[in-house]
């Protein structure tokens, strides 16, 4: 053995390659989380959500505006984690301040619109795409339906996070309406990976199986069903635990290390980080140590979601906004079509639960936005080919349409409703909430 | 123009080929807060500091024992970046708590101690690595005199991270000593980045001028001298202004945005990221929103200031302590002689300032340690071939030692000086200090 082998150290991870790009990397999220908080406060002064104006933050940062983001490379890669960090803060906040019992009690509800916000959008695309005419490649025989049922499944999704940051932003979070949606947006989440694992098994031509299908379902709420029953069980004695430890920020790192588990875990089992996070919050909202571990976790969040926020707006590309070209005008006239039924799919499962009563066409406004998990779908779709550039363009355009007209169309309804008074009386104005941070 | 040009969006970033990593990354992360509070916890349980068992948890976890910390790859930059902003916002919330006046009061008791504990501990490596006996390669001439100087150098590092964590785990910020230890530990690490680029010049074999290193000198302590003053003055003008902004977390997100853009300045002029995110909190110190602001910033420090610690640990091998070959052991014996005097060094320079009174002996021992600045002068040495694998072993021996003895000693030391009260009393017990939490 050679005496040199024994004494290697590993080399110290701060002298590695990469270290001097670090203070570029500060400077970028510096700008990221100003961009985010000014344009917020923009948002506010003209009457619209703060999560709006951190979108156009992105937009403004990104590479198709000023490029100041990178989309690639290990600082595009670490953005890329701290969104991550930042949406996984973001539901777990939002588990913290739901409340299991309520959910249970709104459940049915979220479910029908859950169940009829998937199967409308779907069966609205998958049949408009069959009949449309559509630029560039994918046009005939199996490939244009295997395009079809793609195009469909994009229109499926909805983000929990955009619209649950609306809500929150709009202090709306305790209304019965808010409920159904948070709820329904979950479910929509884990079936939408459930919609993910089969087309994605579709476009890389593998056959899918029913019993694969009911596999996936099965992992997905199933891993919801039991962190949330086990979880509940043993948090509570945990923490009390934990809480006797008497080394410093004991709470709040154990509970954020919780959060993280229960993402990754969720992940390996075949759901979403952002399901496991938010399971985290829902069990940790059960113990002792809850408004502790709120009130610590809020800055947090508070500095970390905005990076999520603003990473998704970078990756809307302007170009796609330029009618320019006679191909570029046709795409435009697509995806104006995908978007009103996108719009009409999401808002019409509004009226999913007859049974139950709340203000239908809030929640079915709710569930427009496709976001974060839109993008991913058109992604895939993208880059196994089934969707030509001009195709991808025009579910992009889909995707950044929705999540843009949702959160000042949620604000109005919010306004004009409860104005009416027909369900509980909405919270005081935005401003009022500061103290809460 | 090709139409589908016009319409290629980027990638989004989170369907980038890393994707699948996350979960992984994410459970890392959760096992090094864990692991850091538990070993913290424990550490204080029998009498230690609580960064001690945070170091003991990275040593654990890292690549010669557990293997769970990667050192490399995107997981392992990834981390080192989070380490980063770990003892980013550490100093930030430092200096937050750091009175300018007092500091400026004690000012020539910390630069007698820096410039003393730096000469000393240079002088000893210098001197000793000339007529030591020396294992492996570069032992005559020209080689022997560079390497000398560099071991020279890597002595006069002082970690101003860990010792503020000790005297922070200790409740002992607010004293004299406490104050003269963080002066100069600042001062100590301004001059180590202009002897890092002086060695590094050696060390490439570039010619070093007088006029070079009067260049750097200035410009390390220029960036400190013009960001604080010019903070101190435009500050909290621009935080009464943030103060008036209605948006939620607008304090604590524009707070930390400023330490991460001191930090990014302070490195491209020359200076450390740690210099300028120290200056961030002693400029926001003075503003009219400090309070909420540092009651804000402490939880987000507070996660992320042990993945900085954990991080440090996981770069020690272990297989360094095995005495198993005559080499091995060889290396062990330099490596004692170096720890010996490099405490000694420290220890002496508490003696710097015989015009003021303080606890020479605690302000001595909080020099001690060379952490992480220490490896970066070590790992230089390895890689431009300065130090030999050997060489490089019992430097990387010795810091790892002077980093993990100072901790106990200096809890010794405030315990047994505070019952004969030599100077101010110490604060009350640790466990009683998790109110501030």
């Amino acid at each position: 053995m050679v005496p040199g082998a024994v004494l290697l150290a590993p080399p110290p991870l701060w002298a590695a390659e990469g270290a001097s790009s670090i203070p570029n990397l500060l400077l970028v999220l510096a700008a990221m989380l100003i961009a985010a908080k000014l344009l917020g406060e923009a948002a506010e002064r003209i009457g619209q959500p703060a999560v709006l104006g951190e979108l156009v933050a992105g937009v403004l940062l990104g590479s198709s505006a000023l490029g100041i983001i990178p989309s690639a490379g290990l600082s595009g890669e670490f953005i890329h984690i701290l969104a991550e960090l930042g949406v996984i803060l973001l539901l777990f906040e939002i588990g913290l301040e739901t409340d299991l019992k309520e959910m249970f009690r709104v459940g049915t509800s979220s479910l029908a619109v859950a169940l009829v916000g998937v199967a409308l959008p779907f069966a609205f695309g998958l049949v408009y795409w069959l009949f449309a005419p559509h630029p560039g490649a994918n046009t005939v025989g199996g490939e244009l339906v295997t395009a079809a049922i793609f195009v469909g499944a994009t229109l499926t999704a909805t983000s929990v996070g955009i619209t649950a940051r609306v809500l929150s932003d709009l202090g709306q979070m305790h209304t019965e309406e808010a409920k159904i949606i948070i709820g329904a947006a979950v479910i929509d989440d884990v079936l939408g990976l459930v919609i993910l694992t089969v087309v994605s098994g579709i476009a890389a031509g593998t056959a899918v199986s029913v019993a694969g299908v009911s596999t996936a379902l099965a992992l997905a709420f199933g891993f919801l069903v039991v962190a949330v029953g086990l979880g509940s069980f043993v948090a509570p004695k945990l923490f009390d635990f934990i809480d006797q430890l008497r080394v410093r920020h004991v709470l709040v790192v154990f509970a954020f290390a919780f959060a993280l588990t229960l993402a990754a875990l969720a992940t390996l089992a075949g759901s979403a980080l952002i399901i496991g996070a938010f399971a985290a919050g829902i069990i940790l909202s059960g113990t002792n140590q809850f408004d502790s571990i709120e009130s610590r976790i809020r800055p947090v969040a508070g500095i970390f979601a905005p990076i999520f926020f603003v990473s998704v707006g970078s990756s809307v590309n302007l170009n796609l906004l330029n009618p320019a070209t006679p191909e570029a005008r046709a795409t435009l006239v697509i995806a104006t079509v995908l978007t009103v039924l996108a719009i009409v799919g999401k808002v019409a499962a509004g009226w999913a639960a007859p049974w139950a009563k709340f203000r239908r066409g809030l929640v079915g406004v709710g569930m427009v936005p496709r976001g974060e998990v839109g993008l991913i779908f058109a992604d895939i779709g993208r880059r196994t080919g089934v969707l030509s550039q001009e195709s991808f363009g025009a579910v992009l355009l889909m995707v950044m349409a929705t999540t843009f007209v949702a959160p000042p169309a949620l604000k109005a309804l919010f306004k004009r409703t409860s104005d009416t008074a027909e369900s509980k009386p909405a919270k005081p104005p935005i401003h009022e909430h500061k103290d809460l941070e």
